[in-house]
């Protein structure tokens, strides 16, 4: 419980641009704008579109904003944590072929990705969800599916299931990289999403993604 | 995220009772005059002592108690999860053969052990901590140590890492039994700390044991 064991994050959608230097100390930001939001599966929010700011907070720390500095805002709430699913040569692999986070640029596309798994999935037994993200036969399952990626697009998964309070989503899912590597990007979402290919999304039953530039 | 996802938890230790009813609506309590506090490795509350009162506050909401009750009291704040080390026929095994939740009784014997885990168990991949839970070789392991007690222990495991705040231990392990069954449990804790036989207890750097009576 060192304050280095999790990074916290708050990203902050508002219409208008919020006062960012009143947030508070000690925190890591960056600023987007959003570019799309696509509806995938289950609902997201209705007002969230392209020309909104967002600004990710990160911290050491929980992140408590200002009430008063984030208004209107829609607040998208997580925090790192160990890895669930992933066997030690796995992580051996992805850190050897994964890249870094990307500076901000007009050429650098980050997308945030809210996901929802449904009750069946948090029912199933540790080994049987570990299962979805291995290879079996034929079927790659997700690890071996993202790991072709990993060189090209830098990805942070946040936590928000269990958070306080509760939000609707179980995971923030966050990927950055050059515009130049889109369709690439849009391919890992279509293998992902196969659930022939990786039965792990049969599960999956609210996500949206949010497009946007990564300014600064 | 529906409100059944996880039950939260708050106990409330104090030296003098508090007021149960201004705690709030729709909590479950439960009542308990502390026993015995045993330091097992690290620090525990030097003021935790033998006639203190404890109050086990549950919600199917995050646990947010009025400042001006708890007043003084240590909180030790958690909320049950989904599995993370045991596999579908485990979990089969284990739901067969658990005893249930005790009555409150003079009788009710209830132990919370908080327990922290190293940054060397955090920085393992997950194949490597389940394997710490099963049996290999002439090493039984934490569940098959386990199993032989749930008839009789019955437990509940909170989580507490990655709450906000922090708090210095990663878990609430939590434990009820007749109190016939005093040498039982104690002989269940001896073999999980044989690190020869339950090698996951090298990694417990923190760990107390609040020995309680469950009286309501």
């Amino acid at each position: 419980m060192s304050e280095t064991m999790s990074t916290w994050v708050s990203f902050v959608a508002s219409r208008e641009p919020i006062d960012v230097q009143a947030l508070g100390e000690n925190l890591r930001l960056n600023h987007y704008c959003i570019d799309e939001v696509v509806p995938v599966v289950g609902e997201s929010p209705a007002e969230l579109a392209q020309g909104w700011h967002v600004v990710r907070v990160e911290s050491s720390a929980p992140v408590q904003l200002p009430e008063n500095v984030i208004g209107e805002s829609i607040l998208f709430p997580g925090m790192t944590q160990h890895l669930h699913y992933t066997s030690a040569s796995q992580n051996q692999a992805l850190a050897q072929r994964s890249r870094a986070e990307l500076a901000p640029s007009g050429e650098t596309t980050a997308v945030l990705i809210p996901i929802r798994k449904s009750a069946a999935w948090w029912q199933l037994a540790q080994d049987e969800r570990y299962a979805h993200f291995q290879t079996n036969g034929q079927t790659p399952g997700h690890t071996a599916i993202g790991i072709e990626y990993v060189d090209r697009v830098f990805r942070r998964l946040y936590h928000s299931r269990y958070g306080s309070p509760p939000v609707p989503y179980d995971f923030l899912t966050y990927f950055e990289f050059e515009r130049a590597y889109k369709e690439d990007f849009r391919h890992l979402l279509t293998e992902l999403r196969e659930v022939e290919r990786n039965p792990e999304w049969q599960y999956v039953e609210r996500e949206f993604e949010v497009w946007m530039t990564k300014m600064g």
